[in-house]
């Protein structure tokens, strides 16, 4: 246990990946962290029901669900598809009582170099998912990504495109996340979380917010190269006055993927997560 | 020899590394390639003015020289010592003839996290640097790079930073390049060009305009993960129809980093990309 204010803190299953889902519960309760964010593999390998009794039992509050999305596809078969599944991730969601499904857009189809129609894509595939999402207490909190997985991962690449996608729906269905590891080099990004809490009470658009640090050199695939609180080039306290004058005062949730932390103890890992948090991000 | 409309091409001698300088001269003569760009190491090592004369006497023009930069050091002595660096390549750039010397800003020094100090300390540089330049016929050029590389390498990572600092000097003395691998995943990149364009007649601010396209996975380390023409995500011809709308009439650089293309016969990787530009570029 830490002497640190957990009330906004939440770890994001995927820092801990190494624990199941009944470990995590219990190395929660443990270290006295309330909230968690989880992913739907494991919850679905788990089983959702019985993932959601689990955490509600432990009192614990899943403050978001990772992830929906991947809706750029152009081909009709798939497109269907990846909205049917995206109706599963927002049922899962609401199955599990969180109020935030994590939407990563997709990449660019094969072939494909049109980065502007993948967007709209994005945005018809939203029009369709958000009253579904809406009737089941969910928001769809699109993700901006780093650039550098514009083409094989999500085209909405800054906070500005994700707001600009947001804004063509009401501020209770659409969101976007605020992850420091994403937008941290982007100069507009303090302008976009302003315009994001101007929304709405509570933060307006912002719907989620992560942290995790900048650190290099990356690792092939970059997938695996976010680091640690406190061991990169992020100013994570920064980041976390920008949300809070925004006026968002939900749960600040780590996620960190590192093959380094996850070949640790994970109590080990998220008692350093917790240290450094307080360090620096309160 | 191709058919192809060569008279703006220019081949980065970055893209064909396993050729030594006389093999690049050599090598572009029999393909018809009349521009290379220039790297500072190389040029050293046969010697400034013995590479001055030898492109010069085979009748090739350097569009550019790669790099200066790397002005984002606080400390007094490192700092002095960059500002002394960049002198010298603005000398070899005017040796060569070449009317741009390409500016990589430098990253955050080991333990900084104020990308808006290091980006000021860039201007100031600048300041510095643009008369010394201007005296020499040299236009300096800052490259904005992707915003991948904004911890260790380059703090200015969109053409509306580069944009912002250059437009603090006269725009003979400070232009941008615009490189496709580095902005293509920027919806703003196209009312940049328009923007830098503006800034007067061929082509206003872009100083340069080089070619790579966009592949994944990225290799660890990321530097060397620029693709062949055609292979990747990028819209190569529309970057070139926007930089052409913006009025720039100057050369089209290849610069490619990729350990792939450079194990290969530089006769050979030359062809292919002459053969790329023309498919994808014109």
């Amino acid at each position: 246990m830490t002497d640190a204010d957990l009330s906004r803190f939440s770890i994001n299953q995927e820092t801990v990946k190494q624990w199941s889902l009944p470990e995590l519960v219990e190395g929660c309760g443990k270290a006295g962290v309330a909230r968690v964010g989880l992913w739907r593999a494991p919850v679905q390998e788990y089983g959702v029901e019985r993932a959601a009794r689990l955490v509600r039992e432990a009192g614990l509050t899943v403050t978001s669900l990772c992830r929906g999305g991947f809706l750029t596809a152009s081909e009709p078969g798939a497109r269907a598809a990846a909205l049917d599944d995206n109706r599963a991730a927002i049922d899962e969601a609401a199955a599990l009582a969180t109020p935030t499904l994590v939407l990563v857009s997709g990449g660019l189809p094969a072939g494909d170099r049109d980065l502007r129609g993948a967007r709209e894509r994005v945005a018809d595939a939203l029009a369709e998912l958000a009253p579904y999402a809406r009737e089941r207490g969910v928001r769809l909190a699109i993700e901006p990504l780093h650039p550098m997985f514009a083409s094989d991962r999500c085209v909405v690449s800054t906070l500005g495109q994700a707001l600009d996608l947001a804004e063509r729906f009401p501020v209770e269905e659409v969101g976007v996340v605020v992850d420091t590891y994403h937008v941290w080099w982007d100069d507009t990004a303090a302008a976009r979380i302003a315009r994001a809490g101007a929304a709405g009470p509570g933060g307006g658009r912002i719907a989620a917010f992560q942290l995790a640090d900048w650190v290099t050199p990356l690792p092939a695939g970059v997938l695996l190269g976010r680091g640690q609180l406190g061991d990169g080039s992020v100013d994570l306290r920064r980041f976390r006055e920008l949300v809070d004058a925004a006026g968002y005062d939900g749960p600040v949730e780590v996620e960190i993927f590192n093959e380094g932390l996850w070949a640790r103890d994970g109590a080990e890992v998220l008692a350093e997560v917790v240290e450094r948090y307080a360090a620096h991000a309160l």
